[in-house]
């Protein structure tokens, strides 16, 4: 398949797509704290442990009658020849790949610079297999100074498929909102690479109660990755917003995964918590004329469109003054069918290509946008 | 005015409108831990406290040049005079009224019970001075022994005004998910008393950032009351979800505050972290069949019309199956105009009353259930 253009007629474009290089594999298998890939007795395949909410205790779990903790790392993880596989199941013309969480959150700061560099290039390398249907967010060493963060920014914007970063909630360590920070989103906006904000911490632990926290998991992982993972993000956008990045660096673009977590629906509120505060009023933080979070959710933000229903999909929708800031995705590799053919076709992308039909129309314009147009228009994912 | 009827036409219904009696403000005035009530030199009015989160620290905020802590304990809180005043400027015919949070969540359980009957009368007696005006949702002693809760619901169930009783997430201490609870909400149901589903306790500080924290508290109360208050909700209800409360309940009738925290948006994402959760499918919990969260919303749970948004109400009414699960409401006294006339009428009611008539049209029938019909209806709020 050769280059896409801009003119090329309803491309299915993949914006939320994780991979696991296997150098990246490696470095998960060789830990013994949280994030760590471990084998046990009683799981064919690798055990991928990703949050401490997965998993009570790791002490115990080598029983070969134990539940495995965390999920199973497959093929789907890092291989490009699978990822390639479930594109054409879906009939996904393009992906724009991304490191999964948690990144390079962990690293060591002297290691940290290093590793951004190799798995950067490892992704570039795979784009350049395979032109035209592979771009990617890359990822930046977070841990390491701002030289070397801001020499990685430079890396990524010499790469031919890079088109953005991959951005935890986490930034420095104090957060998004953290003004230490700004010139890492000034050098991103300067080097028109767009920052794909997704969840990885969730919510403290106490907050899902002493049933979920339970030896037996009752709840198993659906309340950090169904609510957690969306409050993180929602948190996270707000903080920004308060702390007025959105306006400090106007160039910044920002796609946000699992369509804003709650921000479209919380939008609302959040305005008339703004107008209604003392604190902000006696500083003239609310006054008239400011710009409100609709404004930046209609200028400098984007949404995915993995929110599951055509309830959420509408209201990111509307939040976002129409359909054209709403591109597919689909967190392969995460979320397979349970006791199914992972081979085939997932549930879990059928949901969410299903919500845009319904909520835009089956092959209308703005559903043919949303599913690939806006991202090949937004992300320039056309061949350099 | 007199008694309304189930055929009366058009009624305006406010189901959020918070009350302290004033027997209740002695208390908080008598506590010297939040929630408190402090008189400070910096402010004319007496200053409520609720959450840790609104105040970094007591001390030091008696200088009179300090900014002061909390919000203005204004004759809003705790004068019926004013509430019908408030009603009569917002045209609202029915005032549904309930004691604020953070309710009897801090008494000491050899207290609570007492307490619970007192405040419950108080109630009761404010709803005879007007009758056919007002209704209430009494309070349980949920620090108190199951005997003595349940004694309380019989109160209730025998007080002529009550329709339901306002609830935080704390039940029992353990959360809505606690099946020591499972009495209490089988006791509710028996008295066909609506649990209105109310958060108090946010989330933990430490995911609004240094920030937030710092002793300048850059965001105001922003970030608590617009993310934390909807946030607890939502996960409220999700674990009582995932413990098939509304199952083992079949009974129980909640109206979820703020419009379900984020629950409309969230949903899709509840139900597909369960049919792709390994652990709730080896255990059977994830079958077709079951009842989803979706059914529950359009089954047993109701939802305010207080979320400030076009965007938000419509995934309220779409996540509900129509219009008439939806409650308009106020949550007065809380968000008064800043700089403005408390006595005239309050943008935040606006607000919602606005995103109504946008989403349902304005004068058309399904606004009309939204604005008062429903709860009329639901409440069975005509004379004994």
């Amino acid at each position: 398949m050769a280059e896409t253009s801009p003119q090329s007629p309803a491309k299915v474009v993949d914006i939320h797509t994780h991979m696991y290089p296997p150098s990246y594999v490696q470095i998960l298998e060789s830990r013994s704290e949280i994030p760590l890939v471990r084998k046990f007795a009683s799981s064919p395949d690798p055990r991928l442990i990703l949050l401490e909410a997965e998993v009570p205790s790791l002490s115990g779990a080598d029983d070969a009658s134990a539940k495995p903790p965390g999920r199973p790392l497959t093929r789907h993880y890092s291989s490009l020849s699978q990822k390639l596989h479930f594109m054409d199941t879906h009939k996904i013309d393009i992906s724009v790949i991304s490191l999964a969480n948690p990144w390079l959150d962990f690293l060591d700061p002297s290691e940290a610079g290093d590793f951004a560099k190799s798995v950067n290039q490892e992704f570039s390398d795979m784009c350049a297999q395979h032109p035209g249907r592979l771009f990617f967010f890359g990822t930046l060493p977070l841990t390491a100074s701002l030289p070397t963060i801001e020499g990685s920014i430079a890396q990524l914007r010499a790469l031919p498929y890079c088109r953005g970063v991959i951005l935890g909630t986490s930034g420095l360590g104090r957060g998004l909102d953290d003004p230490d920070l700004l010139p890492v989103l000034e050098a991103l906006a300067g080097a028109g690479l767009t920052a794909f904000l997704h969840p990885h911490y969730g919510l403290p632990n106490e907050v899902w109660g002493p049933r979920a926290a339970a030896a037996a998991g009752e709840y198993g992982h659906v309340l950090p990755l169904a609510l957690g993972f969306p409050m993180e993000t929602t948190v996270a956008v707000a903080r920004m917003y308060l702390a007025g990045v959105f306006d400090a660096v106007p160039g910044l673009r920002m796609v946000l995964a699992h369509s804003g977590g709650a921000l479209p629906f919380l939008a609302g509120r959040i305005e008339s918590c703004i107008v209604h505060d003392g604190h902000l009023a006696r500083e003239g933080r609310a006054a008239p004329g400011r710009r409100t979070v609709w404004d930046v959710l209609r200028s400098q933000v984007y949404l995915d469109a993995v929110v599951y229903s055509d309830v959420g999909l509408r209201a990111a929708v509307e939040a976002s003054g129409g359909a054209d800031r709403l591109m597919f995705g689909t967190d392969h590799p995460f979320f397979p069918p349970l006791g199914g053919d992972e081979d085939g076709e997932w549930e879990s992308v059928g949901l969410n290509a299903e919500a845009v039909g319904k909520v835009l129309g089956d092959g209308s314009e703005a559903a043919a946008g949303v599913m690939g147009g806006n991202a090949v228009r937004v992300l320039r994912l056309y061949g350099e």
